[in-house]
């Protein structure tokens, strides 16, 4: 006869950063953190190919968002991530990109905090950073751009951010992400702001195999992106470094740099 | 008799960030990178622990730079890099943080190019997105900020970045790398942009063991960073998002919400 030694359960969440899709952006110590995970909660931007790493008898629930349930979704996955870690112990809450690049992230903190159960947090690359680089286009480079900015464009509210029309005065390398049904918007802004000719890269569904990349000008993004019939997930960018990406020279007309 | 087949050498660079400190935050494609290196060229930034991914016969050399000594020594990277390229093969430039996030990656990228040498790009997780989080402090938060602003404190002149003038001004969350000797001239900006009572946090090698945080506001920060004799390298975080950190409410006087 077996006498099972039934541990007490010990409640906890790690916040883990998934990356920008490719499943080896993850890192090391999120590897480790799903080798010990009770549960998992992941996302719709996350590859499934991540939860190999997870115990077969772990629990991995899918808990992407559909859209137009927004806070009511966000409600559900705080309350099922904490009933989860009282009864089953490690929840391992997987995002993509980073947990607190408008990932919520501190929302299932601050909840998960509310019931004194501890949460540690594992940093992901953010596509906001990766998604450019892996196309060569540095965020900032000297003598070109020494600041970048990183956006959403897609507010609570429906509406754009107001920190698009500030940024779109700035001199930072602009990245939007979520921004794509919001383009034509995003572009009258920084043709208001005098910059039509900044040069503007478009990719959809960055660090993964199917990935697309458009690049053009403020004044002309717009009918590339139709005709490339980009669709979301995609992030923007807007900036003089985009024009260093190889591409650039053959695309499009001679780039006249602003004064 | 055994004869060896030397194969012809294909060089190749790949360009690799490292991440904030923690060897664990290297990414799955950054250890296979190292694993398959003939040479490896790193920072003062990086883990040394991260070296005893790649083979034991892989040279590795160190390339920090001394101070004040900049753009000589980016010449000589540039060259060594390429040197070891032709003459080994497979050479992995392993920086901190992301390498396009004021790391001067593209220059390394832009050269190799210039030898027609292939250059793959892995992207690390970024100093300004990562050690906020291991904090849990989130750069982004719904109803508290829509957006992130990363910002170099030391540029090629020597002077504060003109973008730091207009990050004070806007609403992002202000995240300023390299920035710590400028500090009193960075509060200065702030306060002169009516921000005396922002939130600010200064983090020492953040995701490392000797990590340290100081949290204060514009108008007090400078005096905790001297009696916490917080040295480099350390980040600046400048936003409300701070006042989320835990011990925001106990170090300091109630905040008082801006206009």
């Amino acid at each position: 006869m077996n006498y099972v030694n039934k541990l007490p359960i010990e409640p906890k969440i790690t916040l883990l950063g998934a990356g920008p899709g490719d499943p080896e952006l993850l890192t090391l110590k999120g590897v480790k953190a799903l080798q010990c995970a009770d549960v998992v909660l992941y996302d719709a931007l996350t590859d499934e190919a991540l939860l190999t790493y997870a115990p077969i008898a772990a629990i991995k629930l899918y808990v992407g968002k559909r859209s137009g349930e927004h806070s009511f979704a966000q409600e559900a996955i705080n309350k099922l991530m904490v009933d989860y870690a009282l009864n089953y112990g490690h929840v391992v809450r997987l995002k993509g990109g980073d947990s607190f690049v408008f990932g919520r992230g501190y929302e299932e903190l601050d909840f998960a905090a509310s019931y004194n159960i501890p949460v540690r947090v594992i940093p992901g690359i953010s596509s906001a950073i990766g998604v450019p680089g892996l196309q060569q286009i540095p965020v900032t480079h000297r003598g070109v751009s020494e600041s970048f900015w990183v956006i959403t464009g897609t507010t609570t509210s429906g509406e754009v951010s107001n920190d698009i029309y500030q940024a779109a005065h700035s001199n930072a390398t602009v990245v939007i992400l979520m921004g794509l049904k919001k383009l034509a918007k995003i572009v009258d802004i920084f043709s208001a702001a005098g910059k039509k000719e900044l040069p503007v890269a478009v990719v959809q569904n960055g660090s993964s195999a199917n990935e697309k990349l458009v690049i053009g000008s403020v004044s002309t993004i717009l009918a590339s992106v139709k005709e490339e019939k980009i669709e979301a997930p995609a992030l923007l960018i807007f900036g003089e470094v985009v024009s260093l990406h190889p591409s650039f020279k053959t695309l499009i007309q001679p780039y006249v740099g602003m004064a």
